[in-house]
């Protein structure tokens, strides 16, 4: 069990005179750790396998600024660790069967280990985004979007699957804090595709005791009141109010929200799902926005590229 | 709305002096509804398209005997709607690629809409009766089990897959009460991938929030009596108790198991997984067993295939 981040320190907004009993558990250094402990399984391969690099294609389809952003995340995350990442970028007037015959191509393609189609798609043409997700050749979805590994995943086939990023990342998250999720109950506020609905499995499959709540529950503070551990991935900026977290639990906040600040340069500031100042006076484990769940996603998609490299060389050896 | 099938009556084992205060949920008169509606879909479909009749492929290896009868009553369902349904048995010492190769058969068969692999599988030889559902075309995958079935049902594509037998039966008799799904507290009890999970996926995506307990749960009494709607598939006679149920709660029982019963001709009685004479004093509804949830999976294998035949007629009209 690897160190968290160690008591939290008072943050900006939190009452002058509250006690700030949650621990902190870093995404920050969790990442680093992951990320370093990957750079040497790249090493490792090219012992084995001299000149091999684990091959990322990253296939986007217009120029949206904040897609560009995470894209160069991803790319220097990559370069780092080892992995030979390509940007491909199809212009935003490609057709959808411009797109699916892209990623033919790179399905075909042996340098290429992992595929992920950034999202949301930007063409001025319609393109069905699941069609595009499930185009992904089901051994190379290291975003593990498509249906494929859904179904695995939500069926309790985690061996045999890609996780999706983000919530793989809070699970590395959750294990950091030494708190096991077997027997517990847990709950996950958000049901979609990329986080709600794959943590959601990830913990079942854990054993814990699953509650997913969503836009129509009716009773959500009671609902969160119940979690030993709390997931929220539900896209509104500080929606999970401190009062609600049930005293002692581990609260995982997957929110990313830009709200007005004119104290800051930009105007703005980041804020979770989670009210922070409050939460963090009742979790006994909390993470930050921004430094928490963020940079896991990166690091699990770097993960999931490695794992497929590895599966890559084993079926080489196998054939030969 | 349909009507229910009225008030409960006294069962066997049920405290004499107690008042019975469930309606009883019919799995027999709400089957028998589905299947008299979908006798007169075929009828229409060969109005359109004379001499067409929904093709059903029930695939079986080896001989087990309570799977032959589960075929048998598949077949005579069948028959009576007026879908052409054809066994095909493999000894008991097929291999997996045998099966396989039998699969891919009936997937190129334009006259199967629909293709059932019974399982357990009953062979002398290793098959991963996963690789074997998978096997099936997603098309024709009327139990719902491959993975893209199950992939698309647990990220909320519900019009683009099959519905695995069971749950859908479930929800039509959840339906039948009048109860609607949205915003309530469901539980689930269990997560098999042919009841638990995709009914934790149908619950949620019909907008409940939704809790799933396994094996593992330990408070799985404090659970239950969360519940508005309860639907329990754990396979252990009368597990859950009529005191753990809350009041007025919708009770969906998909247990089928045989208990020492001297006193009756065969030496055991069928009971649920639920504890039938003390649940029905506190639920509003609930299914008996046997003739609740077991009668639904049969014709909602029909439903499946006749939607399935549906889907055939209409690409062929589109590809016309």
């Amino acid at each position: 069990m690897l160190s968290v981040a160690g008591k939290a320190l008072r943050v900006s907004g939190c009452p002058r005179n509250a006690r700030s009993i949650a621990t902190v558990v870093s995404g920050n250094k969790t990442s680093k750790l992951v990320r370093d402990r990957l750079q040497k399984e790249v090493c490792k391969m090219q012992e084995l396998e001299p000149g091999f690099r684990p091959g990322l294609v990253v296939l986007q389809v217009g120029d949206r600024s904040d897609s560009n952003l995470y894209i160069s995340m991803k790319l220097k995350a990559a370069a780092e660790i080892g992995i030979d990442a390509r940007h491909i970028r199809l212009p935003n007037t490609a057709s959808e069967d411009e797109v699916l015959h892209s990623i033919q191509s790179i399905n075909e393609d042996a340098r290429a280990h992992g595929l992920i189609v950034q999202l949301p798609l930007d063409s001025i043409r319609p393109i069905d985004s699941g069609r595009v997700t499930d185009a992904v050749a089901p051994h190379k979805d290291v975003d593990g979007l498509s249906s494929i590994n859904a179904g695995k995943l939500s069926r309790g086939d985690l061996k045999n699957c890609f996780i999706p990023c983000t919530p793989n990342g809070c699970m590395e998250l959750i294990s950091q804090t030494g708190v096991s999720v077997a027997g517990k109950h847990a709950v996950v506020v958000g049901r979609s595709k990329i986080v709600g609905a794959p943590m959601h499995d990830l913990l079942l499959w854990n054993h814990a005791t699953v509650t997913t709540c969503h836009s129509q529950t009716s009773n959500l503070a009671e609902q969160v009141g119940r979690a030993d551990i709390l997931v929220v991935g539900a896209g509104k900026p500080e929606m999970v109010r401190g009062e609600w977290v049930k005293e002692g639990a581990v609260v995982i906040d997957c929110g990313i929200n830009y709200v007005a600040d004119e104290t800051k340069p930009g105007g703005t500031r980041v804020v979770g799902d989670v009210h922070y100042p409050t939460a963090n006076q009742r979790a006994s484990f909390i993470t930050p926005v921004p430094g928490g769940v963020g940079p896991m996603t990166v690091a699990m998609l770097m993960k999931n590229t490695v794992q497929s490299a590895w599966r890559f060389l084993q079926s080489q050896r196998s054939d030969g």
